[in-house]
């Protein structure tokens, strides 16, 4: 009598909430410390002082109409212009606030997108392994996700697996680079070898494929020598989904925004679509008050020296212990291999040395385990003994 | 080659949007004074000032995790136990943090609800005149939009078309009061009649019928005697869709709450349909920072006393004049029947006498218009002379 596919995704189990929740009960029995929980990837460093700051400032300069008004649909006017002029000044673009459209956070900014793209019998390819909520959001808009994986030892796009996922009915493909849960960035040559693949099979088709790249973790790189491509430069049809989330440590706050480019295919009809898909889908307009703070900091990034220390020490460690990992680029996921095939119980195992850590299942990569490591240094340093144990029990 | 409904409703021209736009133009051509811009449901009245004193006070007193971190998706446990406390000693209710679902607010409220419930070939039904983004809300989550017309004299329920409106098909009635834009509050009585109309249907069809409250003005009402039921009381399977942008004044935070009584039926599935619902949508959670502001002042409400004003004055000049108004028992709208048929091209005579008010013709009722008064007492006091001119000139 209700929408079973509602109910049904209301309650579905979440081995990542499970285990969190599992967690949460332990650390009551045994002790805060002695649990080690690496399931969530909710940011624990602080957000920039400007970020507060600018509250405090905002609320004592400014009426309570411009402070808790509405915005327009499409996001404030300034906060739009400051962030697209921040971007051309990062990424050398020619963007104005006329492209860009503000959101609740990167779940809305793809939700969003999907939604506008979406027609009868279209088809979305993403790359494993993947945010599982892709394929929510897909579904539930009426099309089919179509997953590519990539190469099992780097985690780059494998070419050959992409043209078998690609066809006449493919309507975009989502990239996610620095990637939740493998921390791998996609090379710019990878970039590039992605638009000339898509511009032929526009051509071949003869209609747009869009790509989607969802890019929450875009400032959370750790060595030099990274460079994550600004996707808009290589491929035309790139529309940009980001939060602030990560960057800014305030995934409560729900702001980020969609990027639709001039130079996109019907880009004028594209972002009055994404207008018409936020209205359809209840946003009224991203929080106000996140979108001031946003006009003011946009371009600033919280301290992550943290998360560097944290990848150096664990990826080190388990390296050394036996365990077979990808080595993250960035974001805050190691990504490791199991010892064994069931990833699940593996991480039960795990259980039993206090090791809070979530099968990959769901990102559609059996056989891994996503150890999200945006904790504390010391919960990292206190873990590593359970770790070598663990790989021990594993004979590793 | 992208989604021509939401194209089309991205591009859809708004009369209140382009009146507002109109309005700006106009102010800079000849002055803001001389401008009388009724166009606009933006509260003008400040958030009471603990709004803005808890923000201050959380940021000092609380970690950046707790300020700007996720929340559970169905909201904080500690604002949901807030509301529930508040809600139970304001109506004599029985509410737990768990029949709670936190939001970004009435329109978020309302498409999470529509969605939960929403299977093939259903009909909501709701009385004219609506919030246009109803039929949004409703066609763009499958189903069909049924207007049942209320009476013409004292928009009040007219249960003889509500009659023809109900359905077998019918999944939920959608109930706005105090109603956009009519102002008028439903009684005591007719909430009654309402309640005993459904529980015959659901027994005739053999089906629950949901009754969708939407409340975003439950608090705005200006007289002793005029009180606005709380639904629940009156009817098992009713959901409450709340937000705090008319009470609080704060539309820009994006925050309300979706009620899911104990008593609804299945509402255990119900609930669980709302948060996939929420899912589905790309919310990930309501604003945090607002869910810490609410749970503080839940209850409170702006001063709300220039509203009340606005409207006698209002009421008492437009009536003597000679139009024919609604009494709004509450919200901050005036519902003014057009001395002519075309209440568009009455609207656009106003603009001759600077007044920016709009036809109501998208809320579902032709021939009249909306002014809101939710302005300064003195643009009302100035544009009196303006309305008397255009009484005049229809030879009122």
């Amino acid at each position: 009598m209700i929408n079973s596919t509602m109910e049904k995704l209301g309650k579905e189990p979440s081995i990542i909430r499970e285990t969190f929740a599992y967690g949460c009960q332990r650390k009551k029995e045994i002790g805060e410390d002695r649990v080690f929980d690496f399931s969530l990837g909710n940011p624990n460093v602080p957000a920039p002082a400007d970020v507060n700051r600018t509250i405090k400032e905002l609320i004592d300069e400014n009426s309570d109409i411009y402070l808790h008004g509405y915005t327009a649909g499409n996001g404030d006017a300034d906060a739009r212009r400051a962030i697209a002029v921040d971007l051309n000044r990062r990424f050398g673009t020619a963007f104005r606030a006329e492209n860009l459209y503000m959101t609740c956070g990167a779940a809305a900014s793809l939700k969003i997108s999907i939604t506008a793209l979406c027609c009868d019998g279209d088809e979305f390819v993403t790359f494993a392994p993947f945010f599982p909520e892709y394929r929510v959001f897909v579904e539930t808009a009426g099309a089919k996700l179509v997953v590519s994986q990539t190469d099992p030892d780097t985690f780059q796009i494998d070419f050959d697996r992409l043209e078998e996922a690609v066809t006449e009915k493919t309507k975009a493909v989502i990239v996610n680079s620095p990637n939740n849960p493998s921390g791998v960035v996609i090379r710019e040559e990878g970039i590039r070898k992605l638009a000339d693949f898509l511009q032929k099979k526009e051509k071949a088709y003869g209609h747009t494929i869009y790509l989607i790249t969802d890019e929450p973790y875009r400032e959370l790189v750790y060595d030099a020598e990274i460079r994550v491509p600004f996707v808009t430069k290589y491929y035309r049809d790139t529309i940009v989904c980001y939060s602030y989330s990560k960057s800014l440590s305030m995934p409560g706050d729900r702001i980020g925004y969609i990027l639709v480019p001039d130079e996109v295919d019907g880009s004028a009809d594209l972002y009055a679509a994404v207008c018409g898909a936020g209205r359809a889908l209840g946003y009224v307009c991203a929080p106000a008050l996140a979108q001031h703070v946003v006009e003011r900091v946009t371009g600033q990034v919280s301290d992550l020296s943290v998360y560097k220390t944290n990848r150096d020490l664990l990826y080190d460690a388990l390296t050394a212990d036996g365990f077979t990992c990808v080595h993250p680029d960035g974001a805050f996921y190691l990504f490791m291999k199991s010892p064994v095939p069931d990833a699940g119980a593996f991480c039960l195992k795990a259980r039993d040395y206090e090791l809070l850590i979530v099968p990959a299942d769901s990102f559609g990569t059996p056989g891994y385990v996503r150890i999200a490591y945006c904790v504390t240094t010391k919960q990292i340093q206190d873990s590593l003994p359970a770790f070598k144990a663990l790989a021990a029990a594993y004979g590793l």
